[in-house]
């Protein structure tokens, strides 16, 4: 929260040559013209967006864009999971080349965090690497997905496996644009949100337990809120850009987490990745006073509070039959935070007070796994 | 050629945190596994090559690991430019993964440029950037493809548009190796070699046209030529890597050359890559005289060493029709080298004396184009 504007908050990544803006306030879609064009004079733009989104905030933004003397192309995909793959990421490009965009040109990032690291993807590979706006639609992409820079896509041996480290110039955070946004997602989004504070931000966890309700009613709570998280995000980022430690933090939860969409078939009518999270979350504080990391209290209070918003929290708040620890297992296994065979967790000593722990035993992973399917 | 241990050379590159040697001498790829383990300790490979190299090479290599403890997979891909695809990169990509392969495990390149240039890009992207090491077995590959981190594949829209810049932590230039190189493919590769001398280097065009009948004898002229073309690569490379500005120097005789790749379908019975740029150094001496830059005897000259060794000189030289003038440009205009509409070439002032010309009008390059047509 470096400086604010009338609603506009403005958070800045500090990365050198790479540094950029986060801008976070009412009404940035149809202003995204105008900041682009301060910022990258005379260049055009491809807009990548999914089906739902186009539908809703399309128009304005490159209404916004046109105004400002921005030529735009837009791409559109199906929205969900699955467009994170190869064949979404041909197509992107492809639509990329075809607009004939040259490197000085930019593309744009409207929607979820789909749509982000899908686009950030692409724009981090064409030509090696083209300009790219995040114009971030959900929650989770506005507080999480949009800023740091990783960007990928998921393949059958697990999600994001496969991407690039590629920042944007400019993250646009419109929080009007939540308007529109399911309350189901929104709540997913805040499962990160509340990550930062079970990070290294106790402060602003209980924060939250205050003031949740007015986060989740909008207004400038609401903004509050995902200014603070960008700037935890930040600063971890700004720290290990790419992820050769700290960085791996903002994996709380996610280990679980992605074992538990992977388990799911990534069939968001089940589960949501920010739902995986909470889960995930849970399971990290529980399994962490398992082994007299932490006090079972904090693990108790982190669920009541997500439960409190709504969130699941536990394996059986998931619809459908889950696959059994063993399978679950071979998930997590499956994951990219395995090292030499063992398994590396994001622990806790409490709230607010998380940590890597290398050399996690598999064995007590599986055997907590169990108990908690046997609940 | 920084240092010379008994008969294998050594060039460094100098990049800072990404700096790397480049070893050049007969031999390399049976001491490959000592090599790598020295730099590399503990970690797994998965091998790139296709199948051409696999049948002569692929065995010694594994072998080599194996004996210095190094597991190691094999990916073997279809020879051949065709396997610069999204396909080719989706099976190496799934290739790494299933070999269960973590960031510090490393990718080899075993092989053309082709191989180098598709391995590279996937090891840049899987877990966004796995250790990546470069085994040329072609005099392209060892001259230049190897050298730099530029990765890439190709799409409808051009040649090598889609990539990442990813530098090696080793390059192995065996140039034992290259006595299995079939002659055609060893001359295309010495076009490169040129190259070097005809950007920068006036003293070493001077050599090769002494020497190069020991260069494609093999033996210390050969291994001498290599790493003065290594030299002068990682001289620009390390002045600019990302290409920002003088490393688009490389691409003197690539943006014609491209073109004619892309005109004959990429198909290599008609011309492969370092024929292509062979007849497109000549264009570009030549249009620089047609526009008064450089004396038409340097052209001359160019022109006569190429065709000494052997190589196509001239659009006539390709075997089958091309297309015609307008649609030879539109290849070109196609061709990332071009900016705001305008067509950047590499031209030049004489023998050694190239530089970087931008905004070199559509027209003078279509009347060029047409004029070496009918002749
Ligand atoms: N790159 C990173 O650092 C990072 C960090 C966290 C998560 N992620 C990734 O982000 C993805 C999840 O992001 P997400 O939850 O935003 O998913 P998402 O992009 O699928 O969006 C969720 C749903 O909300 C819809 N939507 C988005 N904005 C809307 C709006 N304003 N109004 C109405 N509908 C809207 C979308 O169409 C979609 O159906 C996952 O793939 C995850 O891996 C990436
Ligand atoms: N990344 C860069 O900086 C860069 C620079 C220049 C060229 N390139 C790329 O390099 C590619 C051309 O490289 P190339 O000419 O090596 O093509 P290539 O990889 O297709 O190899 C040429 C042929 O020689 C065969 N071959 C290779 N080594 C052999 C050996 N030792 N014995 C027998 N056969 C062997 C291959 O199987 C292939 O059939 C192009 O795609 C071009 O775009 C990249
Ligand atoms: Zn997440
Ligand atoms: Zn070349």
């Amino acid at each position: 929260m470096n400086q604010s504007t009338e609603d506009t908050v403005t958070v800045s990544v500090g990365l050198g040559e790479r540094a950029y803006d986060i801008l976070i306030g009412a009404g940035l879609l149809a202003r995204a013209g105008a900041e682009i064009a301060a910022r990258l004079p005379g260049a055009r733009a491809a807009v990548v967006t999914d089906e739902n989104v186009a539908a809703l905030h399309l128009r304005p933004l490159q209404e916004g864009l046109g105004a400002a003397g921005i030529g735009s192309t837009a791409i559109t995909l199906p929205p969900g999971e699955r467009s994170k793959s190869f064949g979404a990421l041909e197509e992107t490009v492809d639509g990329i080349l075809g607009a004939r965009l040259e490197r000085r040109d930019f593309v744009i990032a409207l929607g979820g965090g789909v749509v982000g690291d899908l686009a950030g993807f692409a724009a981090g590979i064409v030509r090696r690497g083209m300009n790219f706006v995040q114009v971030p639609t959900s929650l989770l992409a506005q507080v999480d997905s949009s800023v740091g820079g990783k960007t990928g896509i998921n393949t059958g041996h697990g999600k994001n496996l496969i991407g690039v480290f590629h920042q944007p110039r400019l993250v646009l955070a419109d929080t009007a644009a939540l308007g529109t946004l399911p309350e189901r997602e929104f709540r997913a989004g805040y499962a990160e949100v509340a990550k930062y504070g079970l990070i290294d931000r106790p402060d602003f966890f209980a924060w939250l337990e205050n003031n949740w309700r007015d986060v989740f009613s909008g207004g400038t709570a609401c903004t509050e809120a995902i200014a603070r998280s960008c700037r935890a995000k930040a600063e971890i980022v700004e720290r290990d850009e790419r992820e050769s430690g700290e960085r791996a933090l903002l994996n709380l939860g996610h280990t679980f987490g992605h074992a538990l969409e992977a388990a799911t078939g990534y069939d968001s009518a089940r589960l949501v990745h920010g739902e995986g999270v909470a889960i995930g979350m849970v399971l990290a504080h529980r399994f962490s006073a398992r082994v007299n990391l932490a006090s079972p209290d904090d693990a108790d209070r982190v669920e009541a509070h997500l439960r409190a918003v709504g969130l699941p929290t536990r394996l059986e708040h998931i619809p459908g039959a889950l696959p059994d620890a063993e399978a679950l297992l071979s998930y997590i296994a499956q994951d990219k935070k395995v090292s030499r065979g063992a398994l590396t967790f994001i622990l806790t000593h409490g709230i607010g007070r998380s940590f890597i722990a290398e050399d996690v035993p598999a064995s007590e992973v599986l055997a907590f796994l169990r108990e908690c399917q046997t609940q």
